[in-house]
């Protein structure tokens, strides 16, 4: 890996420079299989209580080639962290979190060629209708953290209104440090039917200089959406970097709210992790696409960030210190002793294999949910092309409404 | 999670009284996804190089509810390590990593209610013909580790023929302590053609404490092997303990060699993988089947474990660390917003739920390599139904004199 | 039924009085499984040599509902049955074939409520850019048998090119009868890439009465197109009545170009074949979307044709003959010695009913031959998604090239 | 085809001379999708109600090669036709209804080279236990038509319990004529649990000619019933010929009492249809084990016998009629304009595709109904190999014991 010496280049300067900046993977998700997240609330609380775990796996990613350590502070604002039972705010306050995180990441960050982002999501304040300077309140809560603790940058991710995502960047921006900003949202645009390529915009307006997408799709929809993302803002002749940081669960049969809705949201979502062939696809994609922070938020193991730097190791000269215990393309196997084991150790097979799931009464499709029992494969078609203005609008005001109630 | 005090029971204590023995998961592919281990060699000289990577993983298990600490020694035997290009001997020597593989573990023991077992496993040796004696001196450098780290007991893992096992097991008992013996064989028996009653009792014989099967198959097809393994004792009149630890992957399609000869081994697993509620479905099989020493082995992750510990909780009386973050059968979901989210906080849903593989390019099933391009599904059939010993013979000679050329 | 009497209504009468009239379905796939058409030419000779077989495919339909007997007369142009080696032209003049074709659908016409259509399809000398004329004389030779005959009406059905169609539009027009157009296109246009809307538009003013799409891709899909049609004829203000006469094969994942390229076309498609309760959906639909010329193409039996009847017995007020044979929704089995054989009479259980392939070994969807190898799953979306113009026209201007070579 | 001359050989002096004979398809199943029977009672009325239905069917399957017209008199026994509502018998009497039969079969059976053979199936009467005396007299009924019609041989067919079909044999017996008996079992035995190998036996004694399956199962699955029974013939050193008529669906997922309790049954078992080549690999199966009387029942369409025709034409030397609409393995393709069609015009092509279904929210296999929605995989396989003696006997006990009720 190439070392960092003397004064670091920004991630500004990076991206400013065409350099490929990859992002980590996911922790919440991870970090719940191995014992310390609970699904459901998804809080970081882990930061505190077990910061070894945390540790061994941001330095897993920083080893599988992330340059970037984001703070484990995914739901760690205030309003979240009192709303959900499991955290007990008499011992743990949401500041002790935060300040743990940025700790940890740092720590790890200086281990290799890494930055360090300080992160925030969407709110419950928001949700519950809180107005603009209470929601405003709260990401600066956690701001003041990031500050303090002197992180390289700032990333705004996981809003799925473009309008909650704009405040935060505003908030994130009073630091003078550079800020990403990246939406759940899939090409049917925001849940307040704002296009991809309107909300692109108007994150660029609020001071972003990196927007893009993280979670909630998969990488081929993700890729879709930034696509959308990039054509609005040349439209605009706004001048952003990109961004994209999708699932590892293959999606292609979600609604317009993407894998919470499907019906193997959270606990039996295994059929559809990618495979490292399925993300060498989506770097290279994202890549011929122009988007130069490329990473995976839930679902993505440190294997899956290895199969991204593998993939673009051509465009950045180099190979991630895991690649020390992976043989690129399956040529680990080439010692096998059967020889049918030995044929696959070459590109050609791995990208060309359809895998099995070895589950025989399970379908390879599902129906979201929320579309409820009675409706059909035709609706399912309809509502994924409900792209008209008028459709998206009556969907998705029905919804606001419903949320703020 | 109850505490040891005092001193601790051997494992055969815990056996004799009837106690649930939980044992840990797969180490080679949850560190190959971490980034410690490579795929192919599958040898374990992270244990020297990045102890704390292996070291977080068994904490990992041990707060799921493991009752064993296995030391990180798979295909740590000498001749093993020296026949891949990948490992320095002149650098790490074999003596160091089984070394550090039990220091590790005895740390981590000593964090909670958990033995130590020291492990060896198939050699390179036999599969080329080497004599009784020479195989033996193999496993005797690994037992001298063992025995001056004093492990609590001693597992024979991982072998194709039963005959290997016996040897294991034969050196093993020279240190006086439990033996554990476990073969990757499916329902038709050992790359001899050995039934699995008959490599029961012949492991029994040996000196084994406890036989069973690990690897290779799902726990499905395990759970088939070891009933035969324990119809094969009680035939016998013999009392042996049973343990089954199988892969945390579907392979209902896989021939009598297993996994690796299914087209996906080993890079596109993971529409294979095991969920939670697969795992309570197993946990429960197994211990209705009367087997007390439940585990799992390659794919098996820290969740996988802790499902067992909670399936298997009214039996035992408690529940493991990790399950401080595990809401019981979803139940983690009942504070969700969304109404179809929080139905899901429920033992039926997830009992019930076929999930989807969201890759509708690709089939349920896969014919294994080994039976050649030109094979169609009745040949499929007439082989895994190839049950009379000629045909056996027939099928296992063959392999036999090709693995010694 | 209902049975005609005095002066029969002609097909506009009944479409302008807001009647449904149900088409026929597939003739050349119904006799290629019965012995009489060969795949790969799929002429019509077996009108003169085996009219019996015809003749008793005709009743089946009439007896099912079918309001319309067509000629058995597709790519019977004496081009077509030229240039196809398997067709004897000395012993079997196209005028022998037209001829037969239309005595036998008027003597099962009228042993029914059924009106006689006489059929022309796209040709070979279109194909290979003959010029208008000589194209025009092709279908004028066609249209003498028919006006002989004096057929009720006519259909210029299976036409990949807007273009040739309003020529055989403009054509039969000159016998002063009804005209019916449809084209074998999907949601993406013509082979040159006029949209639907365009597409209706332009046959319209070619003179067609009736337009629609028939074959080539399943009935959501060309729902979807006629959906297109339909707004494009709004858009022109122009009063065209639609019909529709899908596949009765399931193809989400075809190409603009649809089942054809397909590589189970055509001798693997069993697996997806529709069910009938699939036909009840895709009645229910098009009925909703407004067309009233509602019918099939490839794939659709007898039974497929009955259960549109049955759909809509509650619109038109009576059931076909052949429901005699039929309980409406599985009632037939209301009888059934096991209770859970007899828990199946009942429409719920049918229509949420997801069935299985009994092929754990194939996929769901392919990816059609056309597109190569080496294209991927990324590919296929996009190009479904390849909606602009600029994108349109590049792909079909290389078709185009190709296929007057 | 080749024709007959002189005094025709009997279907014992073709099997004796180790002559294919090529049975016919299934009627019931091929009429319903007509329009001329009715699901659920399955009677077959149409033979006098619709005598063309019937008699086109014939011609087909003559033309396809069948070499055997069964007379369409299955469940046409008189307590069969009572006890179902839709049968006036006043109107039509059961004697009519099996001497219309016989006079279709035997004139179509004129115009080639086929045998007329007269069918009987299971009786309600037994099934509710009436006396052996009283079942004879039932069967007898239906002979003296087939006597009178002087058919050429006799045919006992779908019986769950062996049982019964001694007592059909020995009545047939009493006709002098050949008699064939295949019951509709799969490898488990019958519904009492009588193991193939002495079913078979048990009919041979009885007096049947020929024995074997039909319906119920997949062709795979009757193979390996047909061969039980051979194993078991050839234990008691019986020389009987073996015939072999299974369902033209894939059925890996049912359970013992085959394709009834899937959930698909009847009405959407449309993805399990066998393709032509699936029939190819049948019949040289077939051929292979030794069974002569190669034919098909539920699902068989016409082009189905044509592909048993085809495979076996280099060991018949002739083939069928129907091939002159037939380019083997799908050469008819090979005049195609696209060239990736025309790479489909070859053998290798189809024997190895794996054919999509078209249904990405479906799974490939199903749990049998009967087997309750709380039964999960792991009872799937454990029933599936319940194959001790006390197992099924448990299985079997309860069922007779329901059905006697």
């Amino acid at each position: 890996a190439a070392p960092l010496s003397g004064d670091d280049p920004s991630i500004l300067d990076r991206l400013n420079s065409g350099e490929v900046v990859i992002g980590d993977g996911g922790f919440v998700f991870a970090l719940e299989k191995r014992g310390y997240v609970k699904a459901g609330p998804w809080t970081p609380e882990a930061a505190v209580e077990h910061p070894e775990a945390v540790r061994q796996l941001h330095r897993e990613f920083l080893r599988a080639g992330s340059n970037v350590m984001q703070t484990f502070t995914f739901y760690a604002s205030d309003d979240k962290l009192e709303n959900r039972g499991n955290y007990v705010a008499e011992k743990i306050s949401g500041r002790k979190v935060n300040e743990a995180a940025c700790d940890i990441a740092r720590e790890v960050a200086g281990e290799g060629d890494a930055l360090v982002a300080g992160g925030v999501s969407q709110t419950p304040s928001y949700l519950s209708c809180k107005s603009e300077s209470e929601v405003k309140t709260i990401f600066r809560k956690q701001l003041e953290v990031f500050t303090s603790k002197n992180v390289d940058f700032l990333i705004a991710e996981y809003f799925e209104h473009v309008e909650e995502a704009q405040w935060a960047v505003q908030v994130l921006k009073e630091s003078g440090k550079p800020v990403a900003a990246t939406l759940c949202i899939g090409p049917t645009g925001d849940l307040n039917g704002v296009s991809p390529g309107d909300c692109a915009v108007k994150l660029g307006k609020a001071g972003a200089d990196i927007v893009g997408v993280n979670c909630h799709f998969d990488p081929m929809t993700c890729l879709k959406t930034v696509k959308l993302m990039k054509e609005g803002l040349e439209a605009a002749k706004m001048k952003v970097h990109l961004m994209i940081q999708p699932l590892a669960y293959h999606t292609p049969d979600c609604g317009h709210q993407g894998f919470i809705d499907l019906p193997e949201f959270p606990f039996a979502l295994e059929p559809r992790v990618l495979s490292r062939w399925d993300v060498h696809k989506y770097a290279r994609e994202a890549y011929n696409l122009g988007v130069r922070y490329i990473g995976g938020c839930c679902g993505f193991e440190p294997y899956h960030i290895r199969a991204i730097a593998e993939e673009l190791a051509p465009e950045r000269g180099f190979l991630p210190q895991a690649s020390e215990k992976h043989g690129s393309w399956g040529s680990g196997l080439d010692m096998h002793t059967k020889p049918w084991v030995r044929a696959r150790a070459r590109k050609e097979y791995w990208e060309k294999l359809s895998p099995a799931s070895g589950r025989p009464f399970c379908p390879s499709l599902s129906h979201p949910d929320s579309w409820g029992v009675t409706k059909g494969h035709a609706d399912l078609l309809q509502q994924k092309e409900a792209t008209s203005e008028e459709q998206l609008k009556q969907l998705f005001t029905k919804q606001k409404e419903k949320c703020c109630v």
